[in-house]
């Protein structure tokens, strides 16, 4: 018993009654109504309901996340092949941007190791084309999101994102060899960077490296420790103290980064103080206090462009070239994946995002930054810390304004090789190679794509090799478009009348139509029994499958055989009666066939007129 | 009642037991047996069958075709950017290939309009390059054929076709405006052309353009002339009179190219004669007799290459980059749509055709040629003629053979404005307008496609262009794919409990599984009824479908919803399963869903350990 039936196409049901009414009473229903203003500014659905709770699970989560993000920001900066400083001067801002736009309590916008590699891939650690790259990425996600292009992410598939976040992991953890090493290497691919550090890996300083695997190993340890649940497995069985300790060591190990930092300063510091300076390699020292708001540079003077010549704002456009695609596309995929993966089923609002983080990146761009987004990273140790709403974000960015505030002059006792261990003891879970195992039990040509992705990506600029995977994937879904199987059967009807039926499997368009045709025509030649093309699951047709369906109906007029077609969908049936032949009959219900096979009995007359 | 069933896939019947059995026996059964042997030699299973009626029958049409070759031959050689005599070269041995090789009667291997577009756009009118091209054209379709490549054609749809035709034709005939109006105009560019007509149309020669006006009036109707029929509709009551009449003026109409070219010829050869020297625009003078063997020029000095400079080898690849692609594509387009379009409803032997097509440019870039391929117009004349086999092709060799050795004297009274009024009846016909008006009938989006392909072949280099076309088509297949309708409906069972029951309408693939995820989590909040998803359409999915379809599992357990998936086919079954989701309930019966929902009730606990 069917009570209703609503056919659902993409944003159908907004589409209802727009034509006919005027321009104000429009506005009014698509603008300013409530639902609308909620929906692009996410504020005003949430502020009215903020109580106390949320604020103390804000407040928590975001001070958490501040702590994360300080050494980040610092470690980020550098894969972006910048001074440490820009990273922090991109951590604060975009963050306020999005407690107004961001519609997702989970995002904790800012620097991310992927947005970092990609950025130094396109402009090889220029501050100048690094800003004018933010101000573009902000710009191409604001107008993506505008325009509703936010499905273009849809056609990066699992595996080929597995593929590609796996070669950024292993490139990022490669890009930190040197400083793990204390030794300098040079090379912006994966191979050049393994070639240089095997020149110079003699000159390994034994001290940087004694730290850097140190810090590693306790990175890892306070990882472990904050996974550790003291008491029985259920928590309504805990008594207060087991609770504590849980807790404590939660925010121990959450905050290991920020621990490890200070401690390795305070080392610095203390050895210092002995006399013993420059045991270790440490960043340059940080300029105190905050960015100011500068102009983007929309060209670039001869030293401003390392002495290789000036450019003018097309020539900086062009040399980024496809990577002004790939890296707001990137950053966005990162960026929605993080809603995604704490959205609890709920829709995640893509477009909104993506005017969101566009408009962070925009205004970040004016204070010399890196495009950033929400990291995935930080994201875990937001939803992990109770955050209740993006108000979240404030706290992350009072706490990174302090610490440009006040303390910047520490910043230059923290040594390069614990920025490299917390980058590395980051980023290795990145690898996904659990996903190969699930892809195996699956669906193994997924395997292939994964694979092929990787691989490009490592050998390949970053940007191409994504694109390649894509280009892969997507050129298998069209060969799966072009081949569909048809299900060939002998049947017979209530009067014992054998027929052929025929029944493709899905939408005929136009690489699959002449490989249909002749399946039809080879399969019907066999035997001269009536043809039923069953088009049961034939949902998309088009002009190719129209003109086919003719070309078919007149092959079996030539040959005076029966071709009847059985099911066919409305909107179908409209385009293939479009083609006008004479010999295409179409039926509904099967208990007609044997009246439709004795009315349409082929004539003498009609094979003559053909010889 | 269901007799047999098979569900047949690419080459499906050809793939049964092959392993475990030794070379020797596998090699007699898959490349020496018969069936074999006569798809790889189609000539193998025609020559033995071959009495008078195939002889008489290919003989009046191979002569036919001569009488049109060789007129075309010379125009084509022309659109080339090449001297005529070029044209003749390569219209016998590809042929004299195609009768061993061939596996369709109609196709007239030799030059094409669109093939000789084509090389211009490629090499320029560069001999040493045209060579090459011919001889690297014909290697990548020959290799394309032996791997099975040909499913890329099925990539061209309909539209797309249509309109790099139109463009074809529109571009042919703006290249002929100059020699139809007698004066000096350059370019390759549809309007880099017209620019230069309009610069110089004040050196119009009247005499020029007086025979060519004349020569495409009469060539029109003769055209029509070849289609009256003297006497009844019906061929069986015409008289023996009305019969001969009729062939008469199908004979006739038929060689107008060749009519016209030798009236005009005698034409000037009289005024000559007379005294009056170069009143039209002639070709230059033809060398005589047979062409030579010349081996490949794998490399160019300077002088070779017009001054630019000497190439190597990959230097000239690199030139002609993606056209090397492009090129044998489209020629096998072209070759395979005259198969296509008389082969009444029998299947193409696509890969055969490649390998016919491929080694018939092979060898001919030895005599020094562009790339051909059976013609469309050449095909329509030799399927009228009444051609019985490939054999036709002797013939059309023999006459190309005669006139390079005996006739070529003559060829410099040829005027080049009758050459170009050939060209222009003949391409006219190549516009598709009427096609418009059946896309418009069927599918309008179409149209669409059809349009940007012919303004992108018409303003960019055309390889580019259909290249574009084709990108785009593709890429709202995959949008299409992205976008499944998903049916909803209220449904009760047995036991009058309601349900929710979604259908997806197709495959579910990476680019469609967030958006479908998305639907039914949002149609299933609407509500707390049982949700059924009907996957009876779903007849392809992949790893990310997989790895939703899991999510979806935990996301209506976290909310305590039931959710079942009906009609599963066992090769999407298996994907899901791979997953090892503990939610994932399928059956089979739609009976069985009140005992389904009655046992698989949400409990309690799983809510608390979510908390």
């Amino acid at each position: 018993m069917k009570i209703k039936n609503i056919c659902l196409t993409d944003e159908g049901d907004e589409k209802t009654a727009s034509k006919g009414q005027n321009c104000k009473l429009w506005c009014q229903k698509h603008i300013f109504n409530k639902k609308t203003i909620n929906k692009r500014l996410p504020i005003t659905a949430w502020l009215p309901k903020y109580d106390r709770i949320d604020f103390l699970g804000d407040l928590v989560a975001g001070i958490t996340v501040g702590l994360t993000v300080i050494p980040q920001a610092l470690a980020y900066a550098g894969i972006a092949g910048l001074d440490v400083k820009y990273g922090l001067y991109g951590s604060f801002l975009g963050a306020i941007v999005y407690i107004f736009l961001g519609s997702c309590k989970d995002v904790p916008m800012g620097p991310s190791a992927i947005s970092a590699l990609l950025t130094f891939t396109v402009t090889k650690g220029n501050i100048q084309k690094t800003v004018l790259l933010c101000f573009l990425s902000g710009i191409i996600e604001f107008m993506m999101g505008a325009l509703g292009l936010g499905f273009l992410l849809d056609f990066v598939s699992g595996p080929v994102s597995s593929g590609f976040t796996s070669a950024v992991s292993v490139i990022i953890i490669t890009s930190q060899i040197k400083d793990l090493l204390g030794i300098h290497a040079n090379g912006s691919t994966f191979l050049k960077i393994w070639m240089d550090v095997a020149k110079n890996i003699h000159e390994t300083r034994w001290q940087d490296l004694t730290l850097s695997i140190s810090c590693i190993i306790v990175i890892l340890l306070l990882r472990i420790l904050s996974r550790v649940r003291v008491g029985p497995k259920d928590e309504l069985q805990r008594t207060k103290k087991q609770k504590y300790m849980t807790g404590f060591f939660w925010i121990f190990g959450t905050s290991r980064n920020a621990i490890m930092v200070i401690t390795c300063a305070c080392l610095v510091y203390g050895l210092e103080l002995f006399g013993y300076s420059n045991v270790f390699t440490c960043i340059p020292e940080v300029e105190k206090g905050l960015p100011q708001l500068t102009m983007i540079p929309f060209s670039l003077t001869n030293e401003e462009n390392g002495g290789n010549g000036a450019m003018n704002f097309f020539e900086m456009v062009a040399e980024m070239g496809f990577g002004l695609v790939i890296i707001p596309l990137i950053s966005l995929m990162e960026n929605i994946s993080v809603c995604k993966a704490f959205a609890d089923g709920n829709a995640v609002n893509t477009k909104q995002e993506f005017i969101a983080i566009g408009a962070g990146n925009i205004l970040n761009s004016f204070l010399q930054t890196f495009p950033g987004n929400g990291a995935l990273s930080r994201a875990a140790v937001n939803n992990a810390s109770g955050v209740c709403t993006p108000m979240g974000n404030i706290y992350t960015a009072i706490i990174v304004l302090l610490s440009l505030q006040f303390f910047t002059p520490c910043f230059k006792y923290i040594p390069k090789a614990t920025l490299a261990a917390i980058i590395v003891a980051a980023v290795i879970f990145m690898i996904e190679i659990k996903v190969y195992h699930k892809v195996w039990r699956t669906k193994k040509i997924d395997i292939l794509f994964m694979v092929i992705t990787f691989i490009s990506c490592l050998l390949l600029p970053l940007e191409i090799g994504i694109f390649i995977g894509v280009a892969v994937n997507s050129g298998y879904l069209l060969y799966n478009a072009a081949r569909p199987n048809v299900d060939v059967s002998v049947l017979k009807t209530n009067d014992s009348v054998e027929y052929l039926m025929l029944t493709p499997d899905r939408c005929l368009m136009f690489p699959s139509v002449d490989y249909v045709r002749n399946l039809v025509n080879k399969q019907s030649l066999k035997s001269d029994l009536p043809v039923v093309i069953d088009c049961s699951h034939v949902h998309g047709v088009d002009f190719s499958a129209a003109s086919v369906i003719q070309t078919l109906c007149n092959d079996f007029k030539n040959r005076q055989q029966q071709i009847f077609f059985y099911n066919l969908t409305p909107s179908v049936l409209e385009v293939f009666e479009g083609m006008k032949s004479d010999n295409f009959i179409v039926f509904y219900r099967i208990d007609r066939l044997d009246d439709l096979i004795n009315e349409n009995k082929p004539s003498r007359r009609s094979f003559l007129s053909n010889i």
